[in-house]
């Protein structure tokens, strides 16, 4: 069996977003019992993690993390074409996921207790993102 | 075909724990001959990686870089309810993988010469880690 | 419907070479029209990304961050036997990834307008890499 769904998320600015029950519902929506989902986020400036997702100062000790990491407006960066985050904003998502299978197991994703997914706005300013979700089983 | 299978690590300690002989024999069980198998971590402050397998200094090289990169205790994170390394883990696993997908060829993983599968404990007490194996095929 | 292709990339040196059309290819030979491919490189220094494909200067920016994050001939580094730029092509390979899942849609990888796929080759010299695309629909 082979279904895609896909979500699109309006993101308001720089951080991260939990998108595991809408992935969850085009899980559902396939009909498949037991397979693989992969969700794909069609940017460059904005990426895919799975976080723990009980505690939020988690998602901003990470994000106080990679703004260190990697500086907004640094000067070694010569591609700035759309601002000092522009390639911030590309390191971060090669440094972290543009893709991930998910298991699916009872027509839900198997998951850990702790574990949500979440799509990670790299930009500053708001942006329509759209993933797409390949479930088969 | 569809096949899911699970294994669980005791880990002794942070570090790489190599999982590639266990998840072979799930594909073996699995009765596909070829298709994909699809490693997954149930966690979210332990990670997968594929990495050299030939030289253990590779992989413990691999631990001070990345002690150094997200140092245990660092006052910039406000997480640590669980210790030092809580924040660090998360930052580890989100740094690294949560899902792999590996291709399998005539009944076996299709990985190269020196490349083997490793969870990564990235926790400094011991933990157990569950891994679900999904083969599609 | 399965399908296994195989290309090899002749590097020079290091850096991104795009492979997307040559993925795109696979896909097209092996008749799936809905479903995911599955990108694999089989080896521990180099690795694939998902990255802008538009202006050169990003993945040049690329370039100049990862080397100053991991120093080729760090001192902290033990593992050096094939040169300075060895334990560095690991970390970079394990900062990144070895294995990618795009969606396939009608026929065609369904990657977002300024997305292409990269081999990022971490060794200083030239290596003959090996990719692996499982396609399933």
């Amino acid at each position: 069996m082979f279904h895609r769904g896909e979500l699109t998320v309006a993101t308001q600015r720089r951080g991260t977003y939990d998108i595991t029950r809408e992935v969850a519902k085009i899980v559902d929506e396939s009909g498949v019992r037991d397979g693989l989902a992969t969700v794909f986020i069609q940017h460059t400036s904005a990426s895919l993690i799975v976080c723990e997702n009980a505690d939020p100062s988690v998602r901003r000790d990470l994000e106080t993390f990679v703004k260190k990491l990697v500086p907004d407006g640094d000067p070694m960066f010569t591609h700035d074409a759309e601002g000092d985050d522009d390639m911030p904003a590309h390191i971060r998502t090669v440094l972290t996921q543009t893709s991930i299978g998910l298991p699916v197991a009872g027509g839900k994703l198997a998951l850990g207790t702790w574990q949500g997914l979440y799509l990670w706005e790299h930009r500053t300013s708001p942006h329509r993102r759209t993933v797409s979700v390949t479930v088969i089983g």
